[in-house]
């Protein structure tokens, strides 16, 4: 049991229809660490700047994510800036500084290349490629991407692909690498690429797991309350890869729990803004909600009569 | 055992980036007795005008749909124009003649009038108010509207509520009718506005089932080719109420197979213009795709050690 992310370590300043964050605790490696967390040990390889409030990590370390290999720059830590309106799945960027980020080199340590299991967050493929050569013996690697990177890095996330179990993309991305405006096509193309697994993520309508020999569909959770979406994605992630390390297992049965356990603690993440739901998130609370997930897919065959 | 559609029966021109097709069969009534039939006997209440190729619809004769209730009158049969994009989920409407339709005044039969559930499609509420007035002892009443009755006849249509057992609608008209965004929230206020259930159509993402005492999830089929979706949503309304009828039962057991069974036969209508897939469709190939959907989101408990 051992499991990586490398990814973004990031202030975030959100509004939504409901309220606004500013300079908030945000970035993938931080939502990701702060869900798998619940489920398994955790290495964060990322960079802050030397202005990143270090002590909002406390929660993490207390929950035994090893931060070593999160490096504290001088100048100043990634910023997102973004909004969403009424249709919470869509949101939109209003502005993205870089910063330390823009140079960053991820290094890893001995523990850190010895990983089993390793998420690369949506960074340059160039450098999620980085993060494969020095790995030792890994049992599972899950990359995201986006938009972006697959228009300006092509080429690089077509070597990525053979190297990566699972890709987790959102619709759109997945219809963009693919060329194919069908989403079942696209993944067909996305595993004839090389990848072994898909996850499309489709925020409120839920995901689904697209791999060689079947496909598996997981609803979102149904909520009355959505408050911030920011960070659904990474923690999907981080719930998948951590029940993943947990049951030290990649089997079919193993990934469909492990996309209903990503469901499961996303749904808490967007309860409220930024960490602030995952910070005091129990593994009680996730195996009740994940619970009632059956519930909610649960139908009898049809009798034989009807026929 | 006895169902009724009161609903249009259309020519339709539709443009997919798959093709075109010019003055095809078309219409809720049509879409969903041609769904339902498969599973039980259904009477037609509609009007359709002297230009109609009423050869067109033999096959529905065939499978024992009772067209009495048909009226033929002078003038064109009501007509409608849509175009889609590679997002399916989108329909444009270029045109819409009322024609025939304009003037329609359901007028029910004996046979009608004695069905025991009905399903209302998309017309004015004060039309399906009407057809209340005349049925007998409904065991079970499902009406479908959209987003200009809503606001042209929202009095209407909150009379309307507190007599339908299930309103089907998608999420932008369950959220515009309660004034809500989030749809759990809309969905709670159109039960409180006196329906029994709302069942919310989500397109290529499923749909899904509210009732006071619970909720389900049925995922979309997976298709890896989408050519029309022209009709998806009555064909799902005609299987969803065409199975209850078959079972002759509306406990929350039978009320999720017949979600999942408006899934299934759904999913069938959109792999071909028009009514094209649902002529050929047999009771046999929707069994065995509804077997399927088991699959799609079959999974196990969490391990006692993940706690």
């Amino acid at each position: 049991m051992s499991l990586l992310v490398v990814g973004s370590v990031a202030l975030d300043s959100v509004e939504t229809p409901f309220g606004a964050r500013e300079n908030v605790l945000g970035g993938s490696a931080t939502y990701f660490s702060a869900s798998a967390s619940l489920l398994t040990k955790v290495s964060v390889v990322g960079v802050v700047g030397d202005d990143f409030p270090i002590e909002q990590l406390e929660f993490l370390k207390e929950r035994g994510v090893a931060l070593d290999g999160l490096e504290k720059v001088t100048g100043k830590t990634f910023r997102w800036k973004g909004k969403y309106g009424y249709d919470l799945n869509v949101a939109q960027t209003l502005d993205t500084q870089l910063n330390v980020f823009e140079h960053f080199q991820p290094k890893l340590d001995a523990r850190a290349r010895a990983a089993e299991r390793i998420f690369l967050g949506n960074i340059d493929p160039e450098l999620q490629l980085r993060v494969l050569d020095q790995v030792v013996r890994p049992k599972l690697i899950c990359a995201d991407t986006m938009n972006y990177w697959i228009t300006s890095k092509r080429e690089t996330l077509l070597k990525l692909l053979p190297r990566v179990d699972v890709l987790m993309v959102n619709d759109g991305e997945a219809r963009q690498l693919a060329g194919e405006s069908n989403v079942m096509r696209a993944a067909a193309a996305i595993l004839r690429l090389g990848a072994r697994a898909v996850v499309v993520k489709r925020g409120e309508y839920g995901a689904l797991l697209v791999s060689r020999d079947e496909s598996f569909y997981a609803p979102a959770y149904p909520l009355s309350e959505v408050i911030d979406p920011t960070g659904a994605g990474d923690t999907f992630a981080g719930g998948f890869l951590g029940l993943l390390d947990r049951l030290e297992d990649g089997s079919v049965r193993s990934l469909r729990q492990a996309v209903v356990m990503g469901c499961t603690i996303a749904s808490f993440t967007v309860e409220a803004f930024s960490l602030d739901r995952l910070r005091t998130l129990s593994l009680a609370d996730v195996r009740q909600r994940y619970s009632s997930f059956k519930s909610l897919v649960q139908f009898d065959e049809l009798p034989d009569h009807v026929a």
